[in-house]
C-alpha cells in the first residue's frame, strides 16, 4: 500500500488478497446500465472484506473491472448479496453480450514508475 | 475454455493459471506508445506459457491489461526478456504517470450470459 497511490488506482494492502477479474462486452444502448454500475460499486464498497476496485471501459463497449477482496469468503458473500443478484440477472438478460469472470489470489504486487 | 469465446476476450484453458494485472495511467502525448504496445503484445504471444491477454484503455488515459500465463516462471522469464526490458524502461521514463502490477493465481473461472 502506498499513500501516494493516485485515483483511479485502488489503494490496497500488502498481498495476499483476492481479485475478481470481470471482463465484459456491453450490448448497445444504455438501459439503466450506468446507474446500476455506479450503485454496485457503492454497494460493494460497503461489504465486508472489500479492498478496492479499478475499472475501465473502451468506446467499443469492451471493459475490464477488477475488484479486490480480503478473502474468497468475502467474494462468495458479495456474489450472493440480494441486490447484487438482481443486477447479475439483469446483466445476463440485458446488459452484457458476453462476460468472463476469474477469481484469483494476488501473491505479489508492486508499482511505478 | 470455450470455443465460443468471442474476441477481444482471451480464450483460456481451465484454471489454475496465472494473471498479470497491469493497471496504468498514460502520460499525455503519443511518443511511440502505440507501436510499442502492439509490439509487446505480439512478442508476449511468442513467449513460452503465454495463454492470452485482454486490454482496454479509456479516453482519460487509464487502462487495464491482464495477461495470462501457464506458470510464474513463464511470467518471470517474460519480465526479463531483453526487448521487453527496454519497453519497461521507456514506460517508466516516458509513457506512464503511474502503474500497478499484481501477479495472481487464477483458481476459478466462468463466463456468461
Amino acid at each position: 500500500m502506498s499513500a501516494q497511490t493516485p485515483a483511479p488506482f485502488a489503494r490496497l494492502p500488502e498481498p495476499p488478497y483476492y481479485a475478481v477479474i470481470f471482463s465484459s462486452r456491453r450490448t448497445p444502448g444504455e438501459g439503466g446500465y450506468g446507474a446500476m454500475a455506479e450503485r454496485m460499486v457503492e454497494l460493494a464498497a460497503q461489504q465486508p472484506g472489500f479492498l478496492g476496485v479499478e475499472s475501465v471501459r473502451g468506446a467499443d463497449g469492451f471493459g475490464i473491472t477488477v475488484s479486490y477482496w480480503r478473502s474468497e469468503e468475502n467474494i462468495a458473500a458479495w456474489r450472493r448479496h440480494a441486490e447484487h443478484r438482481v443486477a447479475q440477472e439483469q446483466g445476463r438478460a440485458q446488459w452484457y453480450e458476453h462476460y468472463e469472470l476469474r477469481v484469483a489470489r494476488v501473491d505479489r504486487a508492486w508499482n511505478g514508475p
